[in-house]
């Protein structure tokens, strides 16, 4: 069970939430849980929790107006999650399951076994959707893995990665999602895939949404830091009992 | 000029601010400005406006309830800041100086040319008190700068920093500081000095005060992130129009 969404994030959010795509291409929400010196995890691969109840409700009402959920691989490693999507209605909000949302995962080497995953097993329970794996034409999966994934409704999405510089990669990738069928991606992470995003292609986020919980992890966590600057526009805030939330459209810094 | 105080600071801000220091020492506030990626200059030795109008008054609010202002070397070899206080009362705010709060300056090895600095001049305008320096006993100063500043109302404070491990340094800081009458302190930074006072002696803060703007600055910027993870207690969030506002109570985690 979640715990109830705070009403006021409804209208709070209501802007940034996936739109028409203003392009041939998905609608793209970046979004992450920080602490206040910019890490998102304590160490390397841990699972760090720093938001609270009130925005991991939140994280799945966004969930629940996208198509997909992307992460990289360093994530699924890192915390084998579930990218599920347990909020299923403004009111109601009863333990069910959205089972639309379409889980993605960023694995071009194939490192990922995903017979032995949690997201394995949610499929199985009826609980979500089996992932779509984005992999390199050239990487050898695992049969075992390759048949779990296709008996369920799961599908490997051979792309050509390699030696593709990452800007790049990420036009192929949201063009090969919209491709799909997919109009609207949420970005979840980790820290590779959001410090690049930040980086290098801000220009391909429509929205970024950023939890801020009020604790330092300290300088050897995973830190999230674009390599250069970055501006942003209409910026709005909302505060919860702990956390604060940031909304915001990424605009690139003039040079 | 500065811009008007929004009027919800004032009770946002009570709980945090000076009270009767809870020890034989002063109260001490830590407050910055920090972009997301907890960068509070864009590079070494650069000034950068993070925080907007509305949290820049904030900022002289707060001068406005302590004694002194203290920051490192390094923030006045960057910035040449001002150090002294305009705003003057909870409704007025009419451009006159609240001239009673001392601006104190951390230099150990007497780095600074105080009679070519902005705080002499503000001194001789009436717009503000001399600092403080606190210097180690064995360092030589300019004959210039000292006349200078004796010759105004400030004082070169000669501690024995040589040698010193930084804590045992924070600890004769503020003693000597209370020594001189000085009942509260607000440390403004920079980047060592609150590195410094988070990672190895966040015990002796008793409010943070930390603003957000909603900028990167990217991982070239100049890092707040404390060694170690810190959990912070008794957390308060202010939204503006552009930047948040946590005020909290540093809680020094179990290992
Ligand atoms: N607090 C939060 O909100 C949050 C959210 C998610 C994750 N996390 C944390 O983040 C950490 C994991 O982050 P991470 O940086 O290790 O991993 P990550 O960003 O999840 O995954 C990185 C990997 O994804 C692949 N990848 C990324 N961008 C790509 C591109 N454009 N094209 C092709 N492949 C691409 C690469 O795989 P190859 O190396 O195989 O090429 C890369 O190494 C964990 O500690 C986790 O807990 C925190
Ligand atoms: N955004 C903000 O809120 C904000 C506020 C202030 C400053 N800043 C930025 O921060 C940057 C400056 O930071 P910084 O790290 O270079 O310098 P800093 O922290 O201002 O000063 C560091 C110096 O102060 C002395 N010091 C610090 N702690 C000491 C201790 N416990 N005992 C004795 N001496 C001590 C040392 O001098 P010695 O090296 O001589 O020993 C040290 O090098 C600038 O870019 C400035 O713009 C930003």
């Amino acid at each position: 069970m979640l715990s109830p969404l705070p009403p006021t994030l409804i209208p709070f959010l209501g802007p940034y939430l996936p739109k028409q795509p203003p392009r041939e291409g998905p609608f793209v929400t970046l979004t992450y849980a920080q602490s206040l010196d910019s890490r998102i995890a304590a160490s390397p691969g841990v699972q760090t929790k720093i938001s609270h109840l009130e925005t991991k409700t939140m994280t799945h009402y966004i969930r629940s107006k996208h198509d997909s959920i992307l992460v990289g691989i360093g994530t699924v490693l890192a915390d084998d999650p579930k990218l599920n999507c347990r909020y299923v209605g403004n009111e109601s909000n009863s333990g069910d399951f959205t089972s639309s949302i379409r889980p993605v995962v960023l694995d071009p080497h194939g490192k990922w076994q995903y017979s032995k995953s949690s997201l394995s097993q949610i499929h199985q329970k009826g609980e979500g959707l089996a992932p779509y794996i984005l992999i390199d034409e050239h990487t050898q999966v695992a049969q075992a893995d390759e048949d779990a994934l296709l008996a369920h409704d799961g599908r490997l999405i051979r792309l050509p990665f390699k030696g593709m510089p990452r800007r790049e990669s990420w036009k192929m990738i949201l063009a090969s999602l919209y491709g799909l069928g997919i109009k609207s991606v949420m970005i979840e992470g980790g820290a590779q895939v959001i410090n690049d995003l930040l980086s290098e292609s801000a220009d391909m986020i429509d929205s970024l949404i950023v939890t801020i919980g009020p604790v330092f992890l300290g300088n050897q966590g995973v830190e999230v830091a674009p390599t250069k600057g970055l501006t942003l526009h209409e910026v709005e805030w909302w505060t919860g009992t702990q956390d604060s939330v940031l909304c915001a459209k990424p605009k690139v810094r003039e040079p």
